[in-house]
C-alpha cells in the first residue's frame, strides 16, 4: 500500500498530498476547492470534535446554531471585517432553477433573484451579533458563552486538502461580557484550551502568542494564536482566539444595562479551530511509511492481525484474538481484529502502517504454542515479542499507548526546539530561512512597514509575539531600529 | 414565564410558535426562513444526534463529509431528481464582493461570476454518487455504508420553526449495495432504526409505511416513512428511507465488477431525519404550561430548587442538594441545582415547567427537619412528598424517569389510537377531516389521479400504505373502484 508514497525529503508537498489520499483521509471533489472528507479521515475529526466539545462545555459554553447565510448588508457593518472577507465570499443571488430550452438541463430562473444577496458565512460574527442584540438586555444576561460547530466558505484561490479549502468545517465560539477584563480573560482561557488540546491530544507542541497588526483577524483588537512547526520547517497557525473589544457590539448596537444603572456596549470574543488541525496532525508526525497518529486521536488504537496457513490455524487464532479484542474494548481501547481472508498479512501490515494505527499485534501458530504475541509500535517501527504468561497484557498495552503518545509529543517538541533559532543578523536571517527554515526568534521594530518589507524579501511573516519568555531590548533585525523584544518569524502554511 | 402562553385548544399554531420561542428552543433569524437554534433547543438536538449516531454506527455505518455545493449540471443528471428540487434551490453565482461607489457598502463583483453556478445542497445524492464512482470498483468495495451530518437548504416559501425552514440540519445516509435485495433490506433496516428511535427515545409512536407515487422522493423507486400524529390531529412525517434502485448509479455511471465476473450498476439507498424531529417532539407531548420532554432526551432530567428565607436556610439546603446532585450525576442523571438568588421559587417552578424538565425536587427548611423532599412530575403535574429515610431516592428517581418516559409514550399512543378512524363512506370521510382530523384508514384505488382529487377536495394526502396490518379488498372511498387494501389519509405538516 505504501509503495510509491513519495519521500518527505524529496518532495514534502507531494508526500503530504499523496498521504492524505492514500490513507483515505480526504480527496478533492468536483467542486473547485471543496474537499470530501472520507470516513477514516472523518473519524479522526470526530475524535477531535468530541474532545474539544467536552473542553468547551467544561469551561461553561453551550452549543447553538446560526444561519448559513448572511445578508450582504450585515457584512458591511463592521468596516475592517468586510474588508477582510469581501474578496473571498460565495454569493447566493437566486433561489430557483428552471428547465432550459432544450428541456434537458436547468438554468437559473432570472425571475427568482433575491432582493438582497446572501453571503455564505465565511465566519459568523455579524449574524451572531445581530442575534445577540435581542438576547442581551442586562448584565444578568452576561456572560453569554456560545459555540457553534459549522461549515464555512472562503473562496481561496490556491487550495490544499485540509490546510486551505474553499469550504471547511470548524467550530466558532462567540462570547459576550460585561467588562473588558472578562473578555480578555475569556480570550486567553480559550487560547489555553486550544494549547492544551494540541499538546495533550494531538501531541503537538505549540507556542502561544499574539499576532502583529498585519496578521490580526478582521474586526478584532487582538488576535491570539497557537503556532506549530511542521517537519518541513514551515509554521502552521493551529487556532486563534480574538479579543473583539466593543467593535461588533457597536456595529450591531448591542448594549446592556450595567450593574451601576448605566448603559454600555458589550465586550466580545471569538475563537476557532478547523479541519486545518487535520493537516497539522498529519504533517507534524507522519513519516515515509504513512500516518503516525497519537493514540488519543486514533480511531483504531490496536489492530490484531492473524498469521495463518490453514483454516484450523485461523480458528485457534480467532479464539485468542477474540479474547484480547473483548478485553481491550472492555477497557476502552479501540481495537480491530482484521481476519479478512481477502488480504495477506503483509498487505495488512503496510495498510495499518499507512493509516497510523499506534499498535499492531500479530498472532501466529507458534505464538499460540508459546503463549506469546508480536507487538509492533507505529511511532518507532520497533517490534517485540510478549510472553502472555509473564506480562499483564492489558496494562502493557495501556502503558505502551501512553508511551507512544508521549514519545510522539517529545519527538515533535525536540524537532521544534532544533528548528527554533535565535538570530540577530540579517544575512544570517535570510540564509537560515533559505537553508534551514523553522522559527527565527529575532528583534523587530514593531512597525507593519518593516514586517511587510521582511515578508516581501523572504516570504517569512511574524507568526506571533510569544506570550512566554523574557522581554529583552534590542535592535530590529531588518531596520536596526529599537525593539522591545523578540518575535517569531517563519514561512508558514 | 408561562403567563400568556396561548392555549392549544384556542390556537394550536400560535401555541406552537410561542412555545418554541419562550422555551428558548429557536427563533427566526434576519435571513428569511432561516432559524437560529438557541442553546437549550440545540442541547435537545444534540441528544437526538448522539443517540441516532450510535444507532447508525451499531448498524455498521461511518460518517463522512461531502461538499456543501453541487455543480448545477450534477443536479440535472437524474431527471426526476432535478424536477423535484429545481424550484427551491439557493444558487451561488459569484465568488467575490467589492466596495460600492459610496465606499461604505459592498456589491457583488460582476467580474467574479462562476463559470458554472453552484447549488447549495438540498440533499446530497448527486454529489455523493459522483464521488462513489471513484470509490467503487468491485463487489469487494460493497456495501458502502456512509452517513453525513450536515446542513441543507430548500427555499421554501412558507416556513415554520423546525417544521419547515429554508436551512435545516439533518443526517443523510447514502449506501451502495451489490444486489437489489440487500439495498431493500438496508432501506427497511434504517426505517426500523428510525421507528425505534422515535418510539424509545422520543416517546413518539409511529406508523411505518410506504409512500404513494405522488409523495415519493425525487429519484427513488420507493420511499418508506414513519408517520406520527400531532395533538391537533395533523400527521407529521418524521423520517424517510428511500430505495433508489439503480437510478443514481446509472445517472453517475457507478458500476462494479460482480462476483460472477460481470459488470453491473450498484443498488442504492438514502435515508434521513432532520431538525423537523424537534417540531414533532414539541407538538406531540407538550401542554398549555409548556414543553413536556421525554427523560431520555431531556438536557436537564431533574432540577432541584431550594425554598428558603434566610442565607442560613439556604446554606443547609445547599448541603443536602449538593449530596443529591452528586449522587444523581454519578449515576448518569442530568441534574441541575438552581440556587440563583435572582429569581423566586415560583418563577423557577414555572420556568422549568415551560422547559419540560421531567422531575422537579423542591427542598425547604421543613423538608430538612423531616428528612423529606417534594417531588413534582412534569408529565402529570402531580406532586408527592418523599421521606428519605424510607425510600432509596436514587432508585426512586430512576424508576420515576422510566415511568415518565413510558407514560408519555402511552399517552401519545392512546391519543393516536383515538385519532385513527376506519372509514368507508365519502361523506363521513370529509366530515371526519373537518371535525376530528387524525388518521383516516380508508380504501383507495391506487391511482395518483384519485389521490390528487381527494387532496384537492379535502387537503388530506395519503400519508402511507402501512407495512403492518392485514390487507383486505374493498372499494375506493372516493372513486368506488376496487382497492387492494386500506391506506392512511390525513392532513399533514
Amino acid at each position: 500500500m505504501s509503495k510509491g508514497l513519495p519521500k518527505r525529503s524529496e518532495d514534502y508537498s507531494l508526500w503530504y498530498n499523496e498521504l492524505v489520499k492514500r490513507a483515505d483521509l480526504a480527496e478533492n471533489s468536483a467542486v473547485r476547492g471543496c474537499m470530501v472528507i472520507k470516513p477514516y479521515g472523518y473519524s479522526i475529526w470526530e475524535k477531535m470534535q468530541q474532545q474539544l466539545d467536552k473542553m468547551f462545555k467544561q469551561t461553561g459554553h453551550s452549543n447553538a446554531y446560526f444561519p448559513l447565510f448572511i445578508p450582504k448588508s450585515y457584512l458591511s457593518k463592521e468596516a475592517s471585517h468586510v474588508k477582510g472577507f469581501a474578496k473571498e465570499c460565495a454569493v447566493v443571488t437566486h433561489y430557483r432553477l428552471k428547465g432550459d430550452e432544450s428541456g434537458k438541463g436547468v438554468v437559473v430562473d432570472p425571475e427568482a433573484a433575491l432582493e438582497e444577496e446572501l453571503i455564505v458565512r465565511p465566519t459568523s460574527e455579524t449574524v451572531i451579533w445581530s442575534t445577540y442584540k435581542n438576547w442581551i438586555q442586562s448584565y444578568r444576561d452576561l456572560p453569554l458563552l456560545v459555540n457553534q460547530w459549522a461549515n464555512v466558505v472562503r473562496w481561496e484561490m490556491r487550495t490544499r486538502l485540509f490546510l486551505r479549502t474553499a469550504e471547511f468545517l470548524w467550530q466558532e465560539g462567540h462570547t459576550a461580557h460585561e467588562t473588558k477584563e472578562e473578555a480578555v480573560e475569556e480570550t486567553l482561557r480559550m487560547l489555553d484550551v486550544y494549547a492544551e488540546f494540541a499538546e495533550k491530544f494531538m501531541a503537538l507542541p505549540v507556542i502561544k502568542g499574539v499576532k502583529s497588526e498585519n496578521e490580526r483577524f478582521a474586526g478584532a483588537l487582538d488576535t491570539y494564536c497557537i503556532e506549530a512547526m511542521m517537519q518541513d520547517g514551515k509554521a502552521l497557525q493551529a487556532g486563534t482566539s480574538h479579543f473583539l473589544g466593543q467593535n461588533f457590539a457597536k456595529a450591531f448596537d448591542v448594549k446592556f444595562a450595567t450593574r451601576s444603572g448605566g448603559l454600555d456596549y458589550v465586550w466580545g470574543t471569538s475563537w476557532g479551530v478547523s479541519t486545518r488541525l487535520m493537516g497539522a496532525l498529519i504533517m507534524a508526525h507522519s513519516d515515509d511509511n504513512g500516518l503516525v497518529l497519537p493514540p488519543k486521536l486514533a480511531p483504531i488504537q490496536v489492530v490484531i492481525i492473524p498469521i495463518y496457513k490453514s483454516e484450523d490455524e485461523l480458528a485457534d487464532i480467532r479464539r485468542k484474538a477474540g479474547e484480547l479484542n473483548t478485553l481491550f474494548w472492555d477497557h476502552g481501547i479501540a481495537t480491530k481484529f482484521d481476519d479478512r481472508d481477502t488480504h495477506k498479512p503483509g498487505w495488512k501490515f503496510a495498510e495499518y502502517e499507512l493509516k497510523g494505527v499506534p499498535l499492531r499485534i500479530a498472532i501466529g501458530p507458534r505464538d499460540l504454542k508459546n503463549n506469546t504475541l508480536e507487538l509492533a509500535r507505529r511511532d518507532t517501527l520497533s517490534k517485540s515479542s510478549v510472553n502472555l504468561g509473564e506480562v499483564d497484557i492489558l496494562s502493557h498495552i495501556k502503558d505502551l499507548l501512553d508511551e507512544i503518545q508521549e514519545n510522539i509529543y517529545h519527538k515533535a517538541f525536540k524537532f521544534r526546539d532544533e528548528m527554533t533559532t535565535e538570530v540577530d543578523d540579517w544575512e544570517e536571517f535570510t540564509r537560515l530561512l533559505e537553508e534551514k527554515g523553522g522559527f527565527l526568534s529575532a528583534h523587530w521594530d514593531g512597525t507593519p512597514e518593516t514586517e511587510e518589507l521582511i515578508k516581501e524579501k523572504t516570504k517569512a511573516t511574524i507568526r506571533c509575539v510569544p506570550l512566554e519568555g523574557q522581554k529583552e531590548d534590542g535592535s530590529c533585525i531588518y531596520s536596526g531600529k529599537p525593539s522591545r523584544g523578540r518575535v517569531l518569524f517563519a514561512k508558514a502554511y
